[in-house]
C-alpha cells in the first residue's frame, strides 16, 4: 500500500478541494499529519464543521473499499502534488482533489484532444467522430471522451483501431462502468490507456456527475472537437468549459436539415474553429502540444456568453440560498429541468458563486 | 428618345468612367456639350487618347442599335447621376457609367439579398437556393443572381415562385441571353423585376465579363448568400467582393464530405456569417434596409486576404505590362488559367494596379 493512500482517501471523503489542502499542509505538514489531527485542532484551518467531522470520523467502510480497490496493480490514485497527477488538470478552475485511475496512468501525460457529442448521432456524425479519432490518434494523440454511446463510444473505438490511446472520464466511482452496455470498450480502453473519475467507488451515475465530469474531459485535453450536438446540449457546455479553461474548441459543421448540426454551428459562431480534417486539428495541436505547459490561463476563443437565457440564472439564483438545497429542491423551486440545473449550478460553481457539497447538494458561497 | 441617350451612348461605348465623367461635366456643361466638344479641346481634359477618338468619330452603327432598342418601353438606359441610378451601386469602387436595364427600374431600389453559388449544386443546395430566396422575395427583399444554371436559376426561380422581385445581372449584351437555356426564366425575371448589363448591345459572354459583372451583383445588394461553392470558385469572388465594399456575408454550412460545402466554410472562416434559417439573414438585413444609403465604405467582415495565391499574383504581375495585353496573351505569359485570371485581375483592377481597355485587354496602371 502506498504510503498516503488512507490519508487522501480520507480528505476525498471529506470533500476537502485542492484549493484548501494547500492551506491545510501548510499548516501541519504532510496529509498523514493533517488527518492525524485533533479535531479541535482542525477545526482552527478554517474548514468548514463538515469537512472536520467527516476527516475525524472517515467513514472506515468506503476508505476500507477504495484500499481494496487499489491492491491491483492497475488501479491507482492519483493525488494534487504528485508527479503522476496531470499538469493540465492542476490549471482549471476547481481542479479534483484526486482521481481514480484504471490503466495505464501514462496515458494522462500526453498531447490529447477530447471528442464528443450527441449520445444519438446520424451515422454520418458516428462515422466522422471515428475516423478523426483514430486519425489522430495515429498521430500520437490521446483521444479523451466520456464513454457514453453514440459519438464518445465511436471516439473512444476509433482511437483503439489505431492501436492509440484513449482516456474516458466517468461519471459513476471508477469501479462501476455506465452504460452497462460499454463494459467491454471500458476494458479495451483501460489495456493500454485509462479509466478515470473523481467519485468514490460505487457511487452512481447520478445526474449532476455528468457536467462536473465534463470539466475534467476538456480540461485535460489541449483541445474538445464537438462533432455533432444539439442545441442546448451537454456537449456545448463541454466546449464552453474548454474555452474557459483556455483550451481550443473545434466543431464539425452540417447540413442545416441537421438538427445535430446547430450546436456546432452554435459555436462556430462563438468562435470555435470550423473543422473539415484532421489535418486543420493537427495544425493547431502540434505547436501547443509542444508546450503543454504554458497553455493554460489564456483566455478561450468562445465568449463567456450564459448557454442558458438570464431568465433561467435569475430563476436559479432565487432558488439558491446559503443553505444547501439538493438539485431535487432546486429543481422545485426553480422549474427548471435536471439537465439545465446541473450545467448552470457548474458554471456558476466555476464562477465562484456556487459551492457544490457531498450529496449533490449545493449553496450560494460566502 | 431620351434627350441624353445618344450622348451617354457614345461615352459608354467610349470606356468613358464613372470618375472621369464628373470631370467632363465639371468641364465641359452637359453630356451633350462633351460629345459636342471637337477632338482638341476633349483631349485637354486628361481623357485618353483612344477615348477622346471614340467620343469625336463614335461607332455610329453600334449607337443606333442600342437607340433602337431603348424604343421599346421596358428599355431603358440609367446613367451615372440620374435619379434612377441605384445609390448602392454608386457607393462602390469602380461603378458602372450606365446600366441598360430591361424590365421594372423600381426593382433596383428596393432592399436586396444576392444569392449565389456553384452552377453545378447538389439537389439539396439547390433546394436551399430556392426556400432561402422564396422566403426572403416574400418578405420584400429583391433577390439578385447572375442567370447562371445551378443556385442562380434555383434563387431567380425562388424569388419568382414567392410572386416577389428578382434581378439578374448579365455577362453578356442586354439583348443576349446567356446560357440559351434560360431563356423563359429570364422573360419571367423582366416581367416585375429587371436584366441588367454594363455591355454593350451584342456582347457576347467573354470570361473576363463574369468577374467584373459579380461586383454589380455584390455592390446593388445589401448582403450576399453563398449557398454552394467549391474552393477557389467564382462564388467567393463575389463574397470577397460583398466584403470589399462594405456588404454582409452569409455562407450556409454544409456536410464535410460535401466538396460544394468547402467554399462556404472557408467564407465563415474568414468572417462570413454562418447561417441556417431565412430568419438569421432576415435579422441582419431589417437594421440595413432601414438606411440603405449609410451602408457603403465600412469595412467589410471577410480579411482582405488573396483569394489566390500571393505566388500566383506575382506570376501576373511580371506578365502585366503598361502596353495593354489581351487575357489570352496574359494566359500564355503567367502559365495561369483564364478563369484565375479574370477574377485576379478584377481584384487588381479594384486595387487600382491595373486597367481593363477595350477588347479584354489590360495594362498597368500610372
Amino acid at each position: 500500500m502506498h504510503p498516503h493512500h488512507r490519508s487522501w482517501l480520507i480528505l476525498k471523503h471529506a470533500y476537502v478541494r485542492a484549493a484548501e489542502i494547500e492551506t491545510l499542509l501548510d499548516l501541519y505538514g504532510t496529509v498523514d499529519d493533517i488527518v492525524g489531527q485533533p479535531r479541535s485542532r482542525l477545526s482552527e484551518s478554517g474548514l468548514s464543521a463538515e469537512k472536520c467531522d467527516a476527516i475525524a470520523t472517515p467513514d472506515e467502510k468506503a476508505i476500507s473499499m477504495a484500499l481494496d480497490w487499489l491492491e491491483d496493480d492497475r488501479h491507482h490514485l492519483i493525488a494534487w502534488g504528485q508527479e503522476a497527477y496531470p499538469e493540465m488538470l492542476s490549471q482549471i478552475p476547481g481542479p479534483p482533489l484526486a482521481l481514480y485511475v484504471n490503466g495505464n496512468v501514462d496515458a494522462l501525460h500526453i498531447p490529447a484532444l477530447a471528442v464528443i457529442g450527441s449520445r444519438n448521432p446520424t451515422q454520418g456524425g458516428r462515422r466522422n467522430a471515428h475516423d478523426f479519432s483514430r486519425h489522430l490518434a495515429g498521430q500520437g494523440f490521446a483521444i479523451i471522451s466520456g464513454l457514453a454511446q453514440g459519438i464518445d463510444t465511436a471516439a473512444h473505438e476509433g482511437a483503439l483501431d489505431a492501436g492509440g490511446k484513449t482516456i474516458a472520464f466517468l461519471g459513476t466511482g471508477i469501479d462501476r462502468v455506465y452504460p452497462a452496455a460499454n463494459r467491454q470498450l471500458a476494458h479495451a480502453i483501460a489495456a493500454d490507456g485509462a479509466l478515470v473519475s473523481e467519485y468514490p467507488l460505487g457511487a452512481p451515475p447520478e445526474r449532476w456527475h455528468f457536467p462536473e465530469r465534463n470539466r475534467l474531459i476538456s480540461g485535460l485535453s489541449l483541445g474538445t472537437l464537438v462533432v455533432e450536438a444539439a442545441r442546448r446540449s451537454g456537449s456545448l457546455i463541454t466546449a464552453r468549459l474548454a474555452a474557459e479553461q483556455g483550451r481550443e474548441v473545434f466543431a464539425l459543421p452540417g447540413s442545416i436539415h441537421n438538427a445535430l448540426a446547430r450546436g456546432c454551428h452554435e459555436l462556430i459562431r462563438q468562435g470555435a474553429k470550423l473543422v473539415e480534417t484532421a489535418s486543420d486539428i493537427l495544425g493547431e495541436l502540434r505547436p501547443l502540444a509542444g508546450h503543454m505547459r504554458e497553455t493554460a490561463d489564456s483566455s478561450g476563443p468562445l465568449e463567456p456568453t450564459a448557454a442558458e437565457p438570464d431568465d433561467d440564472y435569475a430563476e436559479l439564483r432565487k432558488a439558491l440560498s446559503h443553505d444547501p438545497a439538493s438539485i431535487d429542491e432546486l429543481e422545485k423551486k426553480s422549474g427548471l429541468t435536471i439537465d439545465q440545473l446541473s450545467s448552470m449550478l457548474l458554471i456558476l460553481e466555476l464562477h465562484g458563486e456556487v459551492e457544490s457539497l457531498s450529496g449533490g447538494r449545493y449553496a450560494l458561497t460566502g
